[in-house]
């Protein structure tokens, strides 16, 4: 094989790519046993050195932010095989139970990232799943299954608070695991329900 | 007036005491306006020097915690005068609008106080409040008006999470703060009601 200059590159991007692409599954990884791991441990797993990490990600909390990206495109694929069609209510509690058993992996990733990250950065990182969860909404809305007194917007950031507040009870001590995705999922059906009685109507 | 030994001791625990509420007072005002303050600007506006907040607070993270416990000491003052009487539904949805007024007041506040304390931290400095809630909660589970299939501890702080989340997205420019406390007693009094339908029950 004759060695050009643009062979040359492409065989340096690729290097580069599988670099990356180590040091995230490592990430994931060590962030997902502890969530203070750190950026060596993190090195170590991926088999490359301090340095290489650091010149991906300049520091911990790029990585991090770039490791909890990494496991929710990840989780993507099992979402994929959740069935959406239906009674949306149904739907939303299989969608739930899917979701939460992602977020319930990734509780100790998640202490990490919410140690560096701001809330609004955790909950733009979830755009792709929150859009899964938006879609839904809206069906179950023009089905009247859910309410529409409230933005849809407001609907699927309540779910993601309840999932995440799910998560760090547990993280405290206060949940027992196998109950969440049953408590989150009667909690939010009833915050999603249309209104029944007067009081709980939003005033303007 | 004799100067004793133990009269000098009194003397200085008066000052400490005097410089500890100055530069709490001084750290809710700054971090209120900015959440990124310094410990610097803090000591400026408290009229002491750096060295003496570092004496009482070793670093900014134990300064930051201190006066989101004094802002939720303070305004424990105005929730006192919430009428938690009547209907537990009325009662809540007043004790609502009052919290949030308190939570939006200290949003920026809240902010500094999530990039540098864990969820579960800033939840135990609402142990107080949070109190409040659980008696209602408990009351209204009593009088049949809220759901008794979900733990107390576990509404209360489905109730923090969801007023913390309206706090994050006015934060993030996607909720306007007179909206706020409307949105979150519609949801949270859809959230306690008494399970209708059999798809809302939590499973076991």
């Amino acid at each position: 094989m004759v060695e050009t200059a643009q062979g040359k590159t492409a065989a340096r991007r690729a290097d580069a790519q599988r670099s990356i692409a180590a040091i995230l599954q490592a990430a994931v990884e060590a962030l997902s046993r502890n969530p203070e791991a750190s950026v060596s441990e993190i090195a170590k797993i991926a088999g490359v050195g301090r340095v290489t990490v650091y010149g991906h990600f300049p520091n911990r909390g790029d990585l991090v932010d770039a490791a909890l990206a990494h496991a929710i495109e990840q989780g993507e694929v099992s979402l994929d095989d959740v069935d959406l069609t239906g009674d949306p209510r149904e739907a939303l509690t299989r969608l739930i139970d899917s979701s939460w058993q992602l977020v319930d992996r990734s509780r100790s990733l998640l202490q990490a990232a919410q140690s560096v990250l701001p809330p609004s950065r955790i909950r733009a990182l979830h755009a792709s799943p929150a859009e899964r969860v938006q879609k839904l909404v809206e069906r179950g809305r023009d089905e009247g299954v859910f309410r529409t007194d409230l933005p849809t917007e407001w609907l699927v950031g309540v779910m993601h608070s309840v999932m995440h507040h799910a998560a760090d009870e547990i993280n405290a001590d206060r949940l027992a695991a196998d109950q969440a995705a049953g408590y989150i999922a009667a909690t939010v059906l009833a915050a999603f329900s249309p209104i029944s009685s007067p009081s709980a109507e939003p005033r303007s």
